[in-house]
């Protein structure tokens, strides 16, 4: 019988394993340093929290189940939902606000697995509630763009939209929530040649040329600040989305204030999902290619669609393996050093339990550190203590014994030295 | 409409998400310590991957479902099968051994939510590949113990047993392995009353009144090593017996060199599972009652199960949520310091955006800060910062900013000094 790894799901080996807890630890560090605090919420919710969120289509791409009662049940798709439900359930009543946190944890599509998509992926996010706008937006977008310099990648591109200069102009002609959402769907893809027949084509979604002709010139408007003078000139017949794009010009001296002066005001960024309401952003790693968006985030109101207090949250995820990838990407990555400190040979057979003693009183005084466990003959020791590159080995001999003594080898100078066992630790450690 | 967690499910907010992280984190520096690497595999499995080691029996307690393709799958009950599976696929051909890895992750089991049962429920565990014994045996026990320590639990009692005792006493009489099985089962649920009558009562499961009488001696065998002279006696007359108590004296030995002196021999350590072959053990904290078991372990053929080739492995699980458990119910906790470093307190509203300004060259320098984004007064943020016991507060004023100035505040002893902006990262740093 043959056992194989579920389709779209990967193992974790030893070196790719400490890749990604260098980059959680980085991500994690950057997170705390702005106050967020760590939270995580089960593996599985009730379907209807996400069909909730995001309509009933969700379940084609989800991993939904029946559990043994019947309940209808689900592998998460995304972490946004279940901490509004956890606010809900166990914030709303009694912490103050704001509220910042953060999560990290896997997540789950039922799709074709392709390049960069995987069944089972990690989201790494953070969720601002009840914070002021523009303050609480600027700190959460310096905060995702220093996460990605801390990480080392260069050439991130911040994308910034607000979404109320689009929609105050849906609410001037008075388009209908559907035409709405049909519009921000073929925004949100991208793909300038469709958006361009959808509104100006033979079956224009929108039968209303004024409104094509301002949408069109506007999803085009990508640029630094340089690009507001535009904006306002296409918006000032249309006071709601002009109200939007001072909120807009508010954020970006904001940013500045939070020393966030690298990115791009984006129109065209619209993030598919009905329930953002202000700002919105996206990340790009162009290097990437078509994987290229490594976060999506903006300005909320979804605790209100789970049936809460109307409270404004903003967050964002990134999908951290895409993260990842960037990563290995770079033209130099760091080399990962031997995972011990030292590796304890012991010459011969007679000192081997004195091997292992002396690789214990390493061990509890938090020396990372190895020894033979099946009787290899010291040659076959030390060439595996090469293999591993490790930096030092304490070499176990009886006659050193008989002075209380080891030999400490530096394997890349070929040093050797003779130290007392009683130093043996502040030795290491002095390394 | 509300939404719930599913049943048997937690939310782990703030300061439990820390307690466990610095949990995780000790185990993870111990298990590194002995030269254990961490691998992650898949939060679900195929089916038959765990029908294979459990039997079919297993399916009642297990998230087993159907993906869109018709795939039976289950999310994962365990990581030791899957660990078996990641060897077969990537491991056995390449990696010189032994292999010493270690996981951390969610299993999932449906039966009756109880005190201390989730069915959500996190392991930490690890696996030695192809080491010999008993060193192998002896190292793993001897890690095992010190991460207890190390976590500062105190009173754990670790029961070591070989199942080749007993097997052998199986093997003389020519007992099938159903009814083996059959007993095993009995000797693990360490129900003492239950064993006399399954063993000597009316119908006993085996009729065979001189094993009867030793099984049952042997099983109550529990105590330091002083019991072994009692265990030869028993077990004299059968050679296979007393071959695997030869074993176990071994590896009593090995453990004194690996440091390890605090166990107990307990005879009736069972495990249940047929794939056990050779030393086993389980950890009770016994302030824990009923769920006093937060460790098992042992040595088995698992691959072999799974189609690979026969190669020894030693390992165990932690049951980290009854770690937990024991960590909360010490006498002293240590309370969890403030997650911030320093607050940021302008004290009028034309220092706000300089507030701002500090507050991210605090957080790029690796300060954590928070700052407050809501235009609260002076007043209130002071009386937030004293609520949630930061201890620093950099006071951000018109009048020192002219002096390119702040005030740092101790809010333990109240003392307040003036520090150059230039020099405000090393200041803090220094406290």
């Amino acid at each position: 019988m043959e056992f194989t790894r579920p389709r779209g799901t990967r193992d974790f080996l030893f070196d790719e394993m400490r890749e990604r807890k260098k980059a959680e630890s980085i991500l994690r560090n950057v997170f705390e340093n702005y106050a967020y605090q760590e939270i995580k919420t089960p593996l599985f919710e009730e379907l209807k929290l996400f069909t909730t969120k995001s309509g009933e289509e969700i379940v084609d791409q989800l991993y939904n189940f029946k559990d043994k009662s019947d309940r209808e049940l689900t592998l998460r798709p995304e972490i946004t939902a279940p901490v509004a439900r956890l606010y809900l359930n166990e914030l709303q009543k009694t912490a103050s606000k704001p509220i910042k946190l953060y999560y990290y944890g896997s997540c789950f599509r039922y799709e074709r697995p392709q390049k960069g998509r995987f069944r089972q992926f990690w989201q790494f996010g953070c969720e601002l509630i009840g914070a002021k706008s523009p303050q609480g937006e600027a700190e959460v977008i310096a905060m995702c763009s220093e996460s990605i310099e801390k990480l080392g990648i260069p050439g991130a591109d911040v994308n910034i939209n607000h979404l109320g200069i689009i929609r105050g102009l849906f609410k001037h002609f008075n388009i209908d929530t559907a035409t709405q959402r049909e519009v921000m769907v073929v925004i949100d893809k991208g793909d300038k040649d469709l958006l361009k027949e959808s509104l100006t084509g033979e079956n224009p979604i929108i039968d209303n040329e004024e409104l094509n002709h301002v949408l069109f010139k506007l999803i085009d408007m990508v640029g630094d600040k340089s690009i507001i003078k535009d904006i306002e000139e296409l918006v000032a017949p249309y006071p709601e989305s002009h109200d939007a794009l001072n909120e807009l010009e508010e954020l970006i001296d904001t940013l500045a204030s939070f020393k966030m002066e690298n990115y791009t005001l984006n129109l065209g960024v619209a993030r598919g999902l009905d329930y953002y309401t202000g700002i919105v952003f996206e990340v790009y790693i162009p290097s990437l290619g078509a994987q290229k968006q490594v976060c999506g985030g903006g300005t909320y109101s979804l605790i209100k669609i789970f049936g809460g207090e109307e409270v404004v949250s903003t967050g964002f995820a990134f999908g951290f393996d895409r993260l990842m990838n960037a990563i290995e990407e770079l033209a130099t990555p760091e080399e990962l050093p031997c995972p011990i400190d030292i590796y304890v040979a012991p010459i011969s057979d007679d000192v081997r339990l004195k091997a292992y003693e002396i690789t214990q009183t390493l061990r509890s005084a938090g020396i990372a550190c190895d020894v033979d466990l099946n009787g290899k003959k010291f040659k076959k020791i030390m060439n595996h203590a090469n293999k591993i590159k490790v930096k030092q080995v304490a070499i176990i001999g009886a006659k050193d014994l008989e002075n209380n003594q080891i030999t400490i080898k530096n394997m890349e100078s070929g040093n050797q030295e003779l130290v007392d066992l009683d130093n043996v630790v502040e030795y290491i450690k002095g390394v």
